[in-house]
């Protein structure tokens, strides 16, 4: 973990921000696979490492601002805890490293709770702990998130949106790492394997590395769909795989990287002529960040890039500016750009995505492809986001906007006919947006069409 | 999935079992890492899988004894749905590969339940449909599982506890993956690296050739510590490792394994010693299986020779049945010898730990040690069992007996203390009781001593 400062300093900012009340933040619990005794990994709420750092199951800690007291409640290991699970320090011992001195019984919290008037408490994802809370708090599951704290909320995202620099080291790490599963992949990767047994290599060093890969992994010859978590094709001569994954630092910041490369280690001209637009726009939008630039900016001209270059290409026609008003790219591109990115792959998106990457200067557009645009508003300087365009030939998704006849004007519905076996392209980097301009994260994983084959040919 | 009447058959000799009224099967839904949507792997719940057999989320399935009608319910994909999933069969699709032909949408699950009369479902662990249950049956989370349906436990039990041919042939194949991932750590351990450096790429050969792992990774140089899941220290000269670690076939059966090998790939000659006597009595227990024996007294038999071979080498002293009869033997060995092993790694421990291991004829002991045994029952033809013996040198635990100066009669406490760093020793595989016998499932793993240097040499 950080240095006990860290989280002092964190809590500190928290409480002149709030003011006062009790703030409530509930570590997560092992969660079950198959049946109680049997968890996936652990993973700690984000929130809560945030403030108080301990990265082990059945706490809660408590911020009490009234009282300018910082407690967190858990329970020390009887002996049959130590045979099985060895010994531990104490919850005292393990709470002063993050620099809270007091520390209660589990139990105690529902009193402590009970007897505090004003209780912010942020947006729960883990079904145990939402059956906990209504106990605590009174409030039903399926109400609970209705009741959550918008400024507490509010509060968290303010600080969790700027990365200080031993969060940003933490994220380099994490980078790395994803360099070494990016290119293990193109090396590994020949016709006639199963996806799996790549994905499943790519996996297990995130795990070998850090605690794991920091979202399920992508890696697919059918990269048309967004999110595929399907394993278990043949890599043939002449696809290519879309691999979007990413890691955890030994601190839990997550790194998201997405490259597109040929399964037999050479594109096709076809597959080239793609690839080559979505690199331009990609090197386009990290040259575009700045601080103080909208990125939903970034995200138009990047639409307006790959349009560009799907005009050139025939796919697209008329005027480009119009197209991408009317949002004509996002059949190929109807996804948005990027996201915020820290503790959480998708950062905070558990809070509420608009919280995190829109504000009152800038509003959630309902255009199809600009819809899914997870962060929109200006950027400063701390913010890590990743930078992610692609081009898709989504079957389905060109069936229904031709039989709809829409956005004709800009679209080449025949030469796009021609092409809707031709699957998906992505590449994405994680970008930190510094004072006067950006610093892409990690070792460079090749990403120019001759570095990406010199990689798979190694 | 299996053939489509294997689920029919397993489905008609639950109701004819249970002989009327509702059964209720919830699928699991995705479980959430640090977001709503950010899961972990999917993992469908074993006894919908074994009735039903679709290993996708949120589905329920009723089987209607009084009316004779199986049915599932579940909801098929919008649009937006396979732009981001990608196409995918019906529900309707997939259910007439399990042989279902009714289907309906989930939402109607909530008046099939209300308009029965007796419904019977299985206790809970996935917490966000413990929430969902409560209103399908008016019944309060922390409540539900006292209200589960005891009959329909033992029904399941029994079916689950005999495996078929074609569940053998997947355990089989999930013993074999862990072949894999235990000749894999022997060749690659190696003095001066991190022990999650190996689990990392060991659980990654799990992902790579079928779902996962089937429990969470123990790989530890503090095999003393039972359940250890931390994987950071660093493998020295003269350190042991204890590999317990199993994965998934891809119909999600299990298998359990556990070698202890020497980091530099040559045991010492304190560590042969307590090898050769673990080595001894888990061939012995082994050798013991066969239809008609109790479990228990196989257990009892095994730490009988463990205690023989702690006497030999001064551990232990005096009569050694009297020694077993009263626990001694459990200081170093204070597990059970194995337990259940099919769709869960324990099998059904989630239904009840003491319905599947015990029954009427056998009731679990509260001495030290057999009290952890999972399974004690008669062993009959189709049971898989793990049978992993293991040697023990617990500090916390030796200081404790030794303050009391417990069961001294049969403990040497001297020679103990001389050796309470030794750490731990298991060895442990997964075997099937047939008809007039036993069958170690999978490939061998290397166990004898020349065996397992060889493989570390390679």
């Amino acid at each position: 973990m950080f240095d006990a400062s860290v989280y002092v300093q964190r809590r500190k900012k928290l409480k002149e921000k709030l003011g006062s009340g009790l703030v409530l933040f509930m570590g997560n619990e092992e969660s079950p696979m198959n049946y109680p005794a049997n968890p996936f990994h652990f993973r700690q709420d984000s929130s809560f490492l945030y403030f108080f750092g301990l990265d082990f199951p059945n706490l809660a800690g408590i911020i009490d601002i009234d009282n300018d007291r910082d407690i967190i409640f858990g329970d020390d290991l009887t002996i049959d805890d130590i045979v099985w699970t060895g010994p531990q320090p104490t919850i005292a011992e393990r709470s002063a490293e993050v620099g809270v001195s007091e520390t209660q019984p589990f139990s105690d919290l529902e009193e402590k709770v009970k007897s505090a008037g004003n209780v912010h408490y942020l947006p729960q994802y883990f079904h145990a702990l939402m059956i906990k809370m209504e106990s605590l708090l009174g409030i039903h599951p399926n109400k609970l998130n209705e009741n959550a704290s918008v400024e507490l909320i509010k509060a968290v995202v303010e600080q969790r949106n700027i990365k200080s620099e031993e969060e940003v080291r933490e994220m380099e790490l994490a980078a790395d790492i994803a360099y070494e599963m990016h290119t293990y992949a193109m090396r590994a990767t020949k016709p006639g394997m199963v996806e799996s047994e790549i994905s499943g290599k790519v996996e297990g060093i995130a795990l070998s590395k850090g605690p794991g890969v920091s979202f399920p992994v992508i890696f697919t010859i059918n990269g048309q769909t967004l999110h595929n978590h399907y394993h278990g094709n043949i890599m043939k001569d002449g696809d290519k795989i879309i691999n979007d994954s990413g890691a955890e630092s030994p601190l839990h910041y997550a790194s998201d990287l997405t490259r597109t490369y040929p399964v037999n280690g050479k594109f096709t001209p076809e597959q080239k002529e793609i690839y080559e637009i979505v690199l331009r726009s990609q090197l386009e939008a990290i040259e575009a960040i700045e601080p103080g630039k909208m990125y939903k900016e970034v995200h138009l001209h990047t639409a307006k890039v790959i349009a560009e270059g799907l005009k050139e290409a025939g796919f697209m026609k008329g005027n480009l500016e119009d197209a991408v008003n009317q949002g004509a790219h996002a059949l190929f591109f109807p996804h948005g750009l990027g996201h915020m990115i820290g503790l959480d792959v998708h950062d905070m998106e558990g809070l509420g995505e608009d919280y995190v990457g829109y504000d009152d200067t800038v509003r959630r557009s309902d255009q199809f492809g600009l819809a899914y645009l997870r962060l929109a508003r200006k950027l400063e300087p701390g913010n890590v986001l990743t930078v992610e365009p692609g081009i898709y030939f989504i079957p389905e998704l060109i069936d229904m906007w031709k039989s709809e006849n829409k956005l004709a004007d800009f679209i080449d519905y025949d030469k796009v006919e021609q092409c809707r076996d031709h699957g998906g392209c992505r590449i994405e980097d994680d970008v930190l947006v510094t004072d006067n301009g950006k610093k892409v994260l990690g070792m460079p994983v090749p990403k120019t069409v001759a570095d990406v084959e010199a990689e798979c040919a190694k």
